[in-house]
């Protein structure tokens, strides 16, 4: 079992640490080699997905990965930007599906901006497509007819790019409360009306999973007064970046989220894929070991889960995790004063 | 002094009839109009937006617009559909500066799904840019390079467009607390980095206005995590429609808030705009007495002090909204029972 251990930018390379520590504890027989990537990797390599990088990538059988972006590559040009890194990955190696679950722990009801009882009952995954839309679409900068700049994007999905998005979001509400909202903007745009007509389509194969279909502004409205009613939410890259991010601070910290983004390659243990925090690069605390690893560390286990096979060494995870948080070993995220290594530290006991 | 009055779908008649019965009230000597639109227009004259309601909307020096949408025209040619209506204006009239204020009322703080102290801070406007974005470019299906069915829209915007409802936001914010914080996803987007780049040269002509950046889904998390952190939120089409919705239900209810859409025409008496409450038709409680008017009735202020120069008027209105609700008179929407004339007659009472 291989693991590419990419840790990036910022707090990056500090909660992959922790994440790393904990499965180095679990002595599964994990081979784990690193490679840098984003900014990191530009500073080093003069690229910030540099070949080498891809190949360690592409030769195991997952990622862990931590955050990109650096305040210092803002003026490069878009091909050179830290963030290509993770857009290159999820392209090159057709991870395309995203999956990002949200509840709140126990103990942590608390830390939302939402009033405790309507955060306890947050229980959804988003399942958000990651190849497609506006991200991938041709861009670029041209003269309009009336002989002024113009930045523009495509945004497009495609009958099978929806299809196989829509599969995973059925299967996994098969697996919980077997309930899909599907998040689109069918009454302006083309192709969320693809989106929809896909998605009805392939829910005929599911027939005991309900299905409903939402507007993308009603589902954000929705997220926040009402987030117990969503089980599956599936949506595209752009509508899923933003409701995923939205997700995650309605159930209290960003600093709690953990994703996996799934590709269609199958290993000798499971489904190939990437796991990172939602967060990002977090520049201003870098290098100060404050910042909180459960989201990593949480990665991690669910790609001990979904990639390696792994399910009892990631439902350790997890409950050490859930112990730490119920003994209120807290980051600063959450209102505790629990540094980086603390944090990884008190799982590590508790594993 | 003349007002151009679509009441359009739902419950948008019955919301529309209270803020008529408040203007009428002030007895300003204003002449009002009606005209139908959206599906009500479909099944009566076959499009939503019949050349005679398009004619007496230019006519008018302002529009007090309900609401559209009506599940019987789903299945409709898109072209058809009822809320081509609300686009077909806002493009035919130029309204391209959408400004929706977000604040909690006294009083009203508990109906936030917010914490009381986070929902208390929120007093924002977003200043959402109407008349462009993937709204309005190219949009239908094709079959690509697979020979694949996809669906596709182009999203773009040109400097001056840009520039225009920069202009709106800086002056905005000038009248206000004088933040702006712009919101785009230029880390992907080359239609956002266009933006970025044009607000950043716009800015430099309102030096006492402090300017932020964020990524629309930083943005979607940081209206829930710390909403009070905004002043003027300014923001394309798409984003603004997701993040509007979203501070609306930040606020408590939808029912609550008012949008002006401002376009470049000046009337005698101010610009000329249209005014909505930014609910929608909600077809399940229409035509019940259920829906809560106020939005409706604070758009006729907006609409008072924008296009018609009546700030005194406009004042009115608002106070005795005020005194409305902290006499505790509240929508189904709020966890009251009051109904859509009883909440219009509290009003006109203490107007
Ligand atoms: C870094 C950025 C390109 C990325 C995205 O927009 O997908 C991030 O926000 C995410 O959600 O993983
Ligand atoms: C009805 C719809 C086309 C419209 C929009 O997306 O602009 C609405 O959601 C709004 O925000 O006014």
């Amino acid at each position: 079992m291989k693991i590419a251990v990419l840790p990036g930018d910022g707090i990056g390379p500090e909660v992959t640490r922790e994440a790393v520590r904990v499965i180095e504890a679990l002595d599964l027989g994990i081979e784990l080699s690193e490679a840098p990537v984003g900014g990191a990797a530009y500073k080093a390599k003069g690229h910030p997905l540099p070949p080498e990088t891809l190949a360690l990538a592409q030769a195991s059988d997952a990622i862990l990965f931590g955050a990109v972006g650096d305040p210092d590559c803002d003026a490069l040009e878009r091909h050179l930007r830290p963030e290509q890194a993770i857009l290159g990955l999820r392209k090159a190696l057709t991870l395309f599906a995203n999956l990002r679950p949200a509840r709140v722990f126990a103990g942590l009801e608390g830390a939302s901006a939402l009033r405790p009882e309507i955060a306890a009952a947050i229980d959804l995954v988003i399942v958000r497509e990651l190849n497609g839309d506006v991200y991938f679409g041709e861009k670029g900068f041209r003269t309009n007819a009336a002989g002024e700049r113009e930045g523009y994007d495509v945004m497009s999905y495609s009958t099978s790019e929806v299809e196989r998005i829509a599969h995973i979001a059925f299967r996994t509400a098969m697996a919980r409360r077997r309930r899909v909202c599907s998040v689109d903007k069918a009454n302006v745009l083309e192709t969320s009306q693809l989106w929809r007509d896909v998605v009805i389509e392939v829910a005929k194969g599911y027939p005991e999973v309900a299905l409903e279909h939402m507007y993308v502004d009603n589902a954000a409205m929705q997220l926040v007064r009402n987030p117990g009613h969503f089980d599956v939410v599936l949506t595209g890259n752009l509508f899923g970046d933003i409701l995923s991010d939205q997700a995650s601070m309605c159930v209290g910290s960003i600093g709690m989220l953990a994703s996996a983004s799934l590709g269609e390659r199958q290993t000798a243990y499971g489904t190939f894929g990437l796991y990172e925090p939602i967060h990002g690069s977090a520049p201003d605390i870098a290098g100060k070991g404050l910042a909180n690893p459960m989201a990593t560390i949480l990665s991690a286990a669910m790609l001990l889960r979904h990639s390696l096979g792994q399910a009892a060494a990631a439902d350790r995870i997890e409950a050490a995790v859930a112990r730490t948080l119920a003994d209120g070993i807290l980051g600063r995220d959450l209102g505790g004063t629990a540094g980086t290594t603390e944090i990884g530290d008190a799982v590590l006991a508790r594993l």
